[in-house]
């Protein structure tokens, strides 16, 4: 709270005096009021000031839990930090528990395209951040260059966000360590505190930052802590998720005849097709996870067919058709992934119609599952089976072509022919070849 | 932002005058400077109120944020609407987008043990809440008696946080829409706003909801519908993460010649155990999916074995006692559920060191483990085989006491033992029995 005004008004009746004592005393007392205006307007501009910051605090808040994406929470912390803060830039470390480090990822270009683990510090007092982080203290330095933890090797690696090169000095730092149920997660670093009249004078560029930056970062930091707690645990459940679904879909696959590595492969160009198309993220997640899924229904398939080394006949044909609609019947009492079961129950439907096992027709069948059936066959002419060799990637791609408007959605075909050219599809596509 | 003081002192010096025309001047001045002072009183009161509304904002906005638990989110949220709003309760619906309805879900006693979904409304004019939910706009009703669009039968089973039975009536009311991504996924309700002086006449008992509250609601409901839509997004990931687990390991233990349903069984009788020995939340998790897994290292295995109608010969065990390894080679990359993979790969370990894959002894096999060997043995006792009829329970249960502190761990057995006594353990138990 800013303080109160402690100018009092005599009250009262005032005392009965000569002219000139009265002058004085009208003069006095208008001097009071402009003193008492004066005080009155720092009071306001102080509390402004405050509501301000709060509301900035809340607005920001809302914008930080309103992501569970951990890339884009990182950066808005950073904007924040250096808009709070007023400050050159700023910087996020995490804990890496494992190895007792600092790591600093940095958001280059297009926000979790590429996250470049670029710089690593040891959480001891070789360096300011790391400091921070065996303390779980906030700190403020305003002689970076001369505070004997100022880790050197950082400086050159160090591009604040929107800046790039190795010039950027550190000069005035406060760190806050970001703390979660008892425990440092990671350290928020603002940087190079910036004066407030823009034509810096060569003299004194840099101001200090004071107590109440350190108390603004740390409140920020209590926020960014929660936020990117939240979003890690969404995106560790997600990795266990879809890391659990791989693993026991390639238990299954092994009992196949194709040659290992078959699921990651339809995963791989479903993906590459998906985003030739440019579907949107969610739906790229929901492919993912139906390409994992698209043979489990082989679980269902004996072991004598699954396994059999030489061409099936009509009626082990005639089981192995049934995968998809196996698949189904394991999966769909998942109700949350209604979207990722049609996907892997169609994967073997057919654009004119002639697929199993509901004989679909074009856009009837869920795109995601138009797009595993060209990767799902793509895959399966280049893989060398046990009574055949895989053919060349370029004839393969040549048959795929040749199906598109009766086997396959066109639309896929072609995104599936741009990412071939691009070389997106691996060994044998265009770049490779 | 409160208004600005708009009395301004005369500038420059007073001109010369009587002493009554110089006395009539000062008590003017005095009189507009006690005028500014209680002007300043007042902005600073209402800047103070504001200041101390964001600052709580802010901690509630933490408090929020820092749990992903939905049933905590809520009755958090609820807690807060009655603080901030001053009022003398709030309810939360969310809507059920299938059935177009609202649902309130209570929570009763213990957070989260018991969640009753007792009231639902359509999203329609027809109750207050429905039609906030249908415009996207929140509404002030300060006559809720009569307005035609209040929703009668909620009023009965409608007792706030902290309150119960049908004696609570609704009297003025404030409902704003959870809105996040476009979307409503819920409305909050502030119910009955209470007056600032504790004794309440009896004439006019309940003041009126202003504009003003309507934008705390409207602030705090922005605040809340993120926080919902965070910790639904996690809890449906888990949902979805579990659901599948348990399709996908149920898939494979049908290939197996248990009778249908060991997997799901050995889940139950686990966390039955797990609870008897009151094993923190986490842990429980982590417990519930190593059951679920526990055998999909059999996966791995021949139909041939896996699927024979009489008892294995040695050659045939030797293969089959393999499955635990094969579970823990399957699952082995996921590493984030490290605790989940010991789990399963150590439930054939026994207690006296004589188990497999590994012959750990005692305290060396994960807790988790040795509870899930307790649950495991259990159920393949009772349950029929093709070769034999299951056991008795009470034998079964005769048999597991006895090979406490030689197959098991003897304090998985004694929590077993009091979940069988309590009847937890289902049909053949005690309360059954």
């Amino acid at each position: 709270m800013p303080p109160r005004p402690s100018s009092k008004v005599p009250q009262g009746t005032p005392r009965t005096s000569p002219q000139t004592d009265t002058r004085e005393e009208v003069s006095a007392v208008l001097g009071r009021i402009r003193g008492l205006e004066s005080e009155m307007a720092e009071v306001i501009r102080q509390m402004q000031e405050k509501v301000q910051q709060l509301e900035y605090l809340n607005d920001f808040s809302s914008l930080l839990n309103s992501t569970l994406e951990t890339a884009v929470v990182r950066e808005k912390a950073l904007e924040a930090t250096c808009r709070l803060l007023r400050c050159e830039t700023a910087s996020l470390y995490l804990v890496d528990e494992k190895r007792a480090e600092l790591y600093w990822e940095t958001a280059l270009g297009e926000v979790g395209k590429r996250l470049q683990k670029s710089v690593r510090l040891p959480i001891d007092d070789r360096s300011i951040a790391g400091y921070v982080a065996m303390t779980g203290e906030s700190l403020v330095v305003n002689d970076v260059e001369n505070d004997s933890r100022h880790f050197k090797k950082t400086r050159a690696a160090h591009p604040g966000p929107g800046e790039s090169g190795p010039s950027f000095l550190a000069r005035t730092m406060i760190c806050a360590p970001l703390r979660v149920k008892g425990k440092t997660i990671g350290v928020l670093q603002a940087l190079n505190k910036l004066p407030s009249v823009p034509p810096r004078s060569s003299l004194h560029p840099w101001p200090d930052f004071y107590d109440e930056d350190k108390r603004l970062l740390d409140t920020l930091s209590h926020q960014v802590a929660i936020a990117v707690e939240n979003s890690r645990l969404y995106s560790d459940i997600k990795k266990n998720f879809f890391e659990t679904c791989e693993a026991l879909a390639e238990a299954i696959e092994q009992k196949d005849r194709y040659t290992g590595g078959h699921t990651k492969r339809v995963v791989f160009y479903s993906m590459a097709i998906a985003e030739e198309m440019a579907l949107p993220p969610e739906q790229l997640e929901t492919l993912r996870l139906a390409a994992i899924l698209h043979d489990v229904g082989k679980i269902g398939i004996e072991d004598s067919i699954l396994k059999k080394q030489a061409q099936l006949n009509d009626a082990e044909w005639k089981v192995m058709q049934n995968h998809p609609k196996m698949g189904y019947d394991i999966m769909s009492r998942v109700e949350g992934l209604r979207e990722v079961i049609v996907g892997m129950r169609y994967h073997h439907e057919r654009w004119d119609g002639g697929g199993y096992p509901q004989g679909l027709r074009g856009p009837e069948i869920p795109l995601i599952a138009r797009i595993i059936s060209v990767a799902d066959t793509y895959d399966a002419m280049v893989s060398t089976r046990p009574y055949r060799k895989g053919l060349d990637p370029s004839y393969a791609r040549q048959e795929i072509l040749k199906h598109a408007g009766t086997q396959f959605d066109p639309s896929a075909v072609q995104a599936f022919d741009r990412a071939f050219s691009a070389g997106r599809l691996g060994k044998g596509s265009r770049a490779d070849g």
